[in-house]
């Protein structure tokens, strides 16, 4: 069994409104010190063992369906669990 | 300078909807291997230094905004930037 975390983030270039809202929130609530936000989308998934190599069923997880790699970078981490 | 990583996820006794859904079409797809799915937010903080404790600082943001403590709990990670 794997435990596997994706974080898909807005690539630099690309204007993140959802963050500019935040970021104002907390501004107007009295967090000056915030100098920006971005939001992007956190994932956990548990995969069973295949035959497959676990990076590769990820790897295109992630750009078939996880995330639109034409506006997102996407990045994860692969924990093997012991069965319990 | 800090760059905070929040991780906003929800708690284990809530259903998620969004999760059920990636991971039916993850199936529709081919990858039988994923058993489960749970999605939450990912937001990156630039924080100017202040008097006050950073973290205290994010803890409360998390709370007060950035989470939703009755269905969802938060991490956080944050690296001290040294200014360019």
């Amino acid at each position: 069994m794997y435990k596997v975390k994706v974080y898909v983030t807005l690539r630099e270039s690309v204007l993140d409104p959802q963050g500019t809202a935040v970021k104002k929130s907390l501004k107007t609530m009295g967090y000056g010190a915030v100098e920006d936000v971005r939001i992007g989308k956190y994932m956990e998934l548990s995969l069973e063992k295949t035959d497959r190599d676990v990076h590769e069923t990820v790897k295109e997880m992630c750009e078939r369906l996880l995330s639109n790699p034409v506006i997102e970078d996407y990045r994860y981490e692969i924990e093997e669990c012991v069965a319990q």
